[in-house]
């Protein structure tokens, strides 16, 4: 049903000294990632501070990157607001790019809504999109969040929208929850949301990964997609371990900021806050090496 | 420090049959609201789906609701949004109309956040507004948006932007909460977002309520109001009784269309679901008499 598969990394989003989206900086981080080992990026996922943008920040981003020559192929783009209008036009905008898919969250303001409810809310953007529609996975992170999307409401989305729902993101972390995906979807596309399940997931039949640390060690994400040997997962074990003393994105962006000798990397949106480079530079040492 | 007090009501928004505001029935419930006993209206809270809603949406439904010459005195307008930007932008368009106040939710889509990083986004914030800000009250509804406002956070908020942070509303529904703001942040409106916690919060020193049941009781909420006597209490408890197996926020645009005759104002955007003009004619049946 789809090409998608392999290892993508939720890219960061780089920022300026005002706090907004660094394009130069973002294109040469997607450069980075596709030769060390990514086969695309996902950008504007919760890794890449999404919701912490405005919708017109995030389409003249997405134009730009596209201006700059990067496949959109190996592109995916977060949209899913709270706002389904929102989410609407940032898959439009998407999809004109004809990116390779967009990771579209359930409106998650209200929380306590069914199945039913949101069931509503994606036809609801779907029959708005029509024909214009980008192969949509949906992205379940209940515990950022706060409204996940079980694999039941998967499955019946993707019966109804066969031509759109071409899988799903699952970052809750757990085996069973990428099991029941598997199995309420068939012959879509299921990436756990985090390469510490790339090996049981590829087991059960899962396509890859998407990673947020694949901002940081995607050679190592790619040799363990490569060989499908669990004799590689220690090392990204290590690598996660080494950064989970801090909050995730500030201790990614430190890291790469080390590493490029470029402190303005440091630089988050509120309310993420940055560490210092000489927190990037512990942390970077005590990363496994490449 | 501030004149904002009384009876306000968390505003319904009603939606034409494409899911889009409309203006001209959202001024005709704010007459009503007036007459029956309202000090004012929150547009775009949590019960106005204030988040449903895309930020180019929110300002025009502000300029528009202005135009029908509401008095902005009378007009407080909800701005939190996941991006901070978004936020910045919509409290630019409610200073501009010199409206009352700005409810101001914390950025809710990461959770896990402290009071440093959240301390950090309502800075930014104010420094971007500048001399420009609206008077804001914070927004705790930590059920729902899953962010909470704490009472250290909203001293220390107060005490640092004296000129700015003039209240808060507080929907946590808890006595308690309510008192350690009253004691954080002396002098400021204080309002609990529950017209059930109308007597104690009088008490201890609240300056009235923000309220989603003033959709359709806000006669009855205005007598306690003026009475100041637990004696009314149970008549708004009854009312609140009589919608509680259902949505409250379709329940109470199902109310109203039942009231005005006008089946399209049970209409809600997704993810919120409609009732029947039949579930909102039994509902109707059962709240108290005005």
């Amino acid at each position: 049903m789809t090409s998608l598969s392999g290892v993508w990394a939720a890219s960061l989003t780089p920022l300026d000294s005002a706090l907004a989206p660094d394009t130069p900086r973002l294109v040469d981080h997607a450069g980075r990632l596709f030769s060390s080992g990514c086969d695309g990026i996902v950008l504007f996922g919760t890794t890449g501070e999404g919701t912490s943008f405005s919708v017109p920040e995030r389409i003249g981003v997405l134009d730009d990157v596209m201006a700059a020559g990067i496949d959109p192929a190996r592109v995916m783009v977060g949209v899913g607001c709270p706002s389904i209008v929102d989410t609407v036009e940032l898959s439009r905008s998407a999809a004109a790019h004809r990116v390779a898919g967009v990771l579209m969250l359930p409106p998650f303001y209200y929380k306590a809504v069914s199945d039913d409810d949101l069931a509503a809310s994606f036809r609801w953007i779907f029959e708005q999109l029509g024909a214009d529609a980008p192969p949509v996975l949906l992205y379940n992170i209940p515990q950022v969040s706060g409204v996940g999307v079980s694999a039941e409401l998967a499955g019946r989305l993707a019966d109804d929208y066969p031509d759109v729902v071409v899988g799903i993101k699952d970052s809750s972390g757990d085996v069973e929850s990428l099991r029941r995906f598997l199995s309420a979807m068939p012959g879509r596309a299921v990436f756990p949301g985090s390469e510490l399940l790339l090996m049981p997931g590829l087991e059960e039949g899962a396509v890859g990964c998407i990673s947020a640390m694949a901002n940081v060690n995607s050679g190592q994400i790619r040799r363990a997609f490569e060989s499908g040997s669990a004799g590689d997962m220690p090392t990204l074990e290590k690598a996660r371990a080494a950064l989970s003393s801090q909050s995730i994105i500030p201790a990614l962006k430190a890291v790469t900021a080390q590493r490029l000798g470029d402190p303005g990397w440091t630089t988050v949106r509120p309310p993420l806050q940055p560490l210092s480079p000489e927190q990037g530079a512990r942390l970077e040492a005590a990363l496994p090496e490449a």
